[in-house]
């Protein structure tokens, strides 16, 4: 079988171009993996669940492996191509680093902007809450531009699966003016999006919801 | 050289036991592997921010690689040994999934507890905004729970890295009493701790701020 992603055929519109299942689409495109997409309405069902406990997308399969997560999903394509992740155990380790500093370090401090903003809203705390989740999070932005340095990818000359995740973790800014204080990591997120893997990508995921 | 992990020194009474140098620790004592330990005082120096770009702990280094990120060094350790993770790729890929999910998809929620009841206890929303954070991480777990099942271990008869993590993290729920509303998900966590290589682990991370 080709291998399939299961995805939401329907998002509201400011959730377009930040879906997850960009992610494997992204990872896909980079090792020149064709691939299938599977659409659903409602990830709260009782048969999606038994693929995604949490009722979230993406999922993946192939002829061997059946898992969600997405940087689970996406160490599989790379692993499977033998691309975007080095085979020798130091590099390897280092990608990986990244790719957990991207799900574990950064994301939680993206996504709690919009919890605050978006998802909380209404809430009576979230004009006053903000200031201390920007604070935060531009803590953490400091850290990894610093960390970045003057090299284009977080290891240097080679993307990596870190490179993807964390370019897409920081992509969950996007139009939030954030990143405007941050010159090199707003270059860096610019570059990963340049990519032909990516434009490609991103243009199938927005596609889904053009009819 | 003995694989080499750097950790806190010194923390305050509310954070012993909780510290993510637990997870190397629980690691190594899976697979039998010797180790040390090198203590700092200071996470923000330039020095260790060299190692750690996020002012955190804990780091590992061996002969081959030197990383950050607890997911990433529980995997190396797992992967150095041949153990705590499958070498048949289904099998690999959903030890990988329960990793990714702990550190993605249930360690934010776990976080935004800690942070709304204690480093953020003094704000004027804190009260206000425990019970929506309550409620989020219920669900989540609820959900978790359902995975689970009726197995041991969330691959059902194999402990893996991804269990190792998924207790790990929800350890840190510990004495907030949110467990006892998941009798099969408490059961697990106390499944998991009881294991000779966490007890070993937890006491010689405790005994560390004992002089």
């Amino acid at each position: 079988m080709i291998p399939t992603i299961t995805t939401f055929g329907w998002v509201p519109q400011f959730a377009r171009g930040f879906v997850r299942d960009l992610r494997p689409r992204w990872a896909f495109e980079e090792v020149g993996q064709p691939y299938a997409v599977e659409l659903i309405k409602d990830a709260k069902s009782t048969e999606h669940r038994r693929r995604q406990p949490f009722g979230q997308v993406p999922t993946y399969r192939d002829d061997d492996v059946a898992i969600f997560e997405s940087g689970a999903i996406v160490l599989r394509i790379a692993e499977r191509a033998g691309q975007l992740i080095p085979s020798d155990a130091p590099a390897r380790m280092q990608a990986l680093q990244w790719l957990a500093a991207a799900l574990n370090s950064v994301e939680p401090y993206v996504m709690a902007l919009a919890i605050n903003d978006i998802f909380e809203a209404d809430r009576e705390w979230s004009a006053a809450r903000h200031s201390k989740v920007i604070d935060d999070l531009n803590r953490r932005l400091a850290d990894l531009e610093a960390a970045l340095g003057d090299g284009p990818w977080l290891d240097g000359d080679t993307f990596t699966v870190g490179d993807l995740m964390m370019v897409s973790v920081l992509g969950g800014l996007r139009g939030t003016g954030v990143l405007d204080g941050f010159p090199a990591l707003s270059a860096y997120v610019t570059r990963g999006e340049d990519r032909p893997a990516h434009r490609k990508a991103m243009a199938d995921h927005l596609a889904t919801f053009a009819t």
